[in-house]
């Protein structure tokens, strides 16, 4: 199957879909990045992540080749041409092609593209039933992780590390403290309050997070937004990560220790419904 | 001017050099680079650069679409038909493209590009025969900096910062000592003894620091790996830095506070003699 791709005004074979090697999402990993979700064709949480983009070029001073009613048709229509009822639109733009120095270039046309993934099923996964195992490794990334750019290098070695260990995903550790999950956000459960990382430099500002925090406040739990540990997170009740592609996922195991004998907890459960619930009525 | 680029096996006009959007390199900045320079047409140490290659490859357990000899093959075909007498050749190699996914992918074939750039009189810049002004910033890079990966924001940004305060260049300082300079390494002299940041995971293991810290050495030089503070360096007799590309480069003021009177120190200019002589004479 071919999907069609967009790449800078263009919609294109995927085949066809490259940037100038000259690129400085290329040569210097100079661009950001955004996931939205698709559930039964329609966009998930498109103004919050449309509003990050924003955050993320104004933070590396990076122009904008598109405004966000554009960039919403883009989207729609990406999603109307490859069929996606469920999956995601993937979007990054970068400071455009220039010869290689590491100075920003003057009047460079920023490069944009978006591609499609069909994930069927994606709201009803076997991991988020089963709930997914989780390893902790040393978070060694550069310090402004709240800007959401492709220096993804490290996630990627985390997953890695992860599948070789035999689990699903890695929660970095700083300083002692979990900082996130190798594409999520981390929390944990205890009692029936919600702790999760307060938000600064060292953390990504996860769009799904903001939303769950705010759903979880409506239903009446508790949020604590403060770091843990590992070995406090090994002792809690459950926890759980949440990102825009795997919204509320149930984590069932943290550095071999079980949580919740290794099923997923209820308020990682009642979480996802109502997020899956309230996102699917607010989709565009 | 068009230049000729080499991408996975072809020799391509600029304007055609593309890779995948698909590419890991542009999506996950999951790729290594090196530059070598050229001085009168030959290759300055072609060997400790494609060594390092191979280093920085194998510690992110990425293939190699080339061998050394063909490596070197592409290299003189570029300088050759890009008519470069001095200047730059840039290598990058990726994991290659494969739809998104953190893991790596298995079965997907490296990505390789290479292009130069031309730089007439590169081994006597007006830089090098007035000196550079550097800042110094927090260093906030990711932990594995003696991998020469393609996650150079930071970098760049650092630069860009330097730029706007009226200098050259930005020393990165981390637990109150100086790493390194945004792509060289950073050195200071103290009587005639030549201090420099001891090797690890927090540096880049320069061909250009090797090769000098041999030539000074043969010339009766004291060199000192250990690492040092801004302080320390704003009252040493000399500064410089040291990289492929810009061979031994005095530094004539740290943060506002003049070396040396403002001009290049004896021992810097003696090793961007003697390191230019040396490697002329073994260029390939």
């Amino acid at each position: 199957m071919s999907r069609i791709v967009y790449v800078n005004g263009e919609f294109v074979p995927e085949d066809e879909a490259k940037v100038s090697v000259f690129d400085r999402g290329f040569l210097f990993a100079d661009g950001v990045y955004e996931v939205t979700s698709v559930l039964g064709g329609k966009l998930i949480d498109f103004p919050g992540h449309a509003a990050r983009l924003r955050r993320s070029l104004a933070e590396l001073e990076m122009d904008s080749p598109i405004e966000d009613d554009d960039l919403l048709a883009v989207h729609r229509e990406l999603v109307a041409r490859n069929g996606i009822e469920d999956g995601l639109v993937y979007l990054q733009i970068t400071r455009g092609a220039a010869d290689r120095d590491f100075a920003f270039p003057e009047g460079a046309t920023p490069t944009i593209v978006l591609f499609t993934q069909a994930k069927p099923g994606l709201a009803d996964s076997a991991a988020s039933r089963a709930g997914i195992k989780v390893i902790s490794i040393p978070d060694i990334r550069w310090g402004r992780r709240d800007i959401k750019t492709v220096q993804l290098l490290y996630p990627s070695m985390g997953k890695m590390a992860a599948k070789k260990a035999g689990a699903d995903d890695a929660w970095m550790v700083e300083d002692g403290k979990v900082t996130e999950g190798t594409s999520n956000n981390a929390y944990i459960v205890k009692g029936r309050k919600i702790i999760t990382r307060h938000l600064g430099t060292e953390i990504l500002h996860g769009i799904t997070r903001a939303a769950v925090r705010r759903l979880a406040r409506e239903a009446q739990m508790e949020v604590e937004e403060r770091s843990f540990t590992i070995d406090e997170a090994k002792e809690a009740d459950e926890a759980f990560v949440t990102s825009a592609s795997s919204f509320v996922m149930p984590v069932v195991e943290i550095d071999g220790a079980e949580l919740g004998g290794g099923t997923p907890g209820p308020v990682a459960q009642r979480l996802r419904e109502i997020y899956l619930e309230e996102s699917r009525k607010a989709a565009i």
